[in-house]
């Protein structure tokens, strides 16, 4: 079983967006950290806020109005440390692959230095109401274009 | 079955303090509106902040090493309108009843002008560890008291 | 501060429709007990069931195909004994209240013969489509109406 | 990007464990489908039964006064084909691998025939009270050992 190893903070690349999210009360389990299955949770979050601030493709309205969802097809988290009630995170989305109907991308949730867990994300572009997948709708696939570039400069 | 009526957000006391939060994907249901059981997580989470900005009782500090408890005795909720994915929401505490061993809050959720939903909350201070009933700590008394006055004023 | 005594399992009618769930790790907070608005979540689920079970109204055909939504005016919850992982707890709905355009639930939630929470809920039915209210439908009426004059006999 | 493919549940060892669930109103997000964190909690339910019910290690004892945790220091999921509010699943773990101190399950979740899910969890075991590691205690090891080799025969 090979793990991958955390990566400090400061390793990541520069000019990366960041989003910032505490941890509640209500994220947290008996064992007093937070729920596994809650860091994919915080990520979709950190994720439409990425979209409307790095990306500048407005999340709701894809998926209101424009009908196109931004759904997995693969989710994987490996979890470095455990994140406790009241700890101030940070999530960094990276673009690790750009493909014709999906993308993928690696989430890395820092508090401090710390990575406290890292999620790869598969994600597949689809017709929310044909359920049936879609090419990567081309506003889409330009600022997640220009987002890789950014962050590989 | 008699109903609150909305509150505008304008009606709220001057020097109430407000917690600003969105709606994510995650917190929505089916018929695309935030799950009514959601609207207590909210609340919550505001109320964490509360205790750390307005109150300056660290709240993690208080259910961790302090052991206290600031369960509810009772939960309610009227909702007036439908919250939906990417609302941008404020969140405002008011304290209604200061007793020896709880204190009763109402949460006022606003999205502009207007409340989406109003939680009222008993919340019974306890010792986390025998699980059982405490008189409300001093510090956090006095902290109540004077923003209830806050508000009053 | 009124507040309503717990009720044993005993007492509830003879012939109300139970609901049996368990506490799961995941329900529960970093305070060891089931997270107060969890208990809202459970108790819809239960609502579910008891549509299809006791009200012969699938629930799922309800809010998909004929888009009817029975979402709630208010939710309220008094709890009496906190909810451990693991509890293997029964929850009976009872109807208090059938009006025009929505109807009154009382949910009761034990573990053994010790109630837990109380819940109560006041559903309205809207078109999920308009967003609106619409009166109660009539085959949902009718079994309301059976399942009350059930719990009464 | 290499996917696995879904397996027909017939495909599945003739004497594994498999819990039975429903999905909720409440697990289903705005796109009408199980919000893909919620597979993992599905997972994590069904786990804590086949501890009781395959393994015959309470769970809630061993977390609980035994004071063991058996977090994860990884976890995936392949999403086949969504899940909708209503359906009847079934989760069947597969252990795959059983080491020194952690051990790795498959967990297939299906509808009827159809995989629609598939999650791969690495589980540490853990001292909840020092927080670190310590080898599978005999008990659990010795259960995952017979129930692994119950599903090779």
């Amino acid at each position: 079983m090979s793990r991958p190893t955390a990566l400090p903070f400061a390793a990541l690349p520069a000019r990366a967006w960041h989003a910032p999210a505490r941890v509640r009360f209500s994220d947290c389990d008996p064992a007093g950290i937070v729920f596994f299955a809650n860091w994919f949770t915080f990520a979709n979050a950190a994720i439409e806020d990425w979209f409307d601030h790095a990306l500048n493709v407005d999340f709701h309205d894809l998926h209101g109005p424009r009908r196109t969802g931004t759904g997995f097809a693969h989710a994987e988290a490996d979890y470095f440390a455990p994140g406790m009630m009241g700890d101030r995170i940070t999530l960094t989305p990276l673009i690790t692959r750009i493909g014709g109907a999906s993308y993928s991308l690696t989430v890395h949730i820092h508090r401090g230095e710390t990575e406290l867990a890292r999620l790869s994300l598969v994600t597949a572009t689809t017709d929310l109401d044909a359920r049936r997948a879609i090419p990567i709708p081309d506003d889409l696939r330009a600022a997640l274009v220009a987002y890789r570039d950014l962050c590989a400069a």
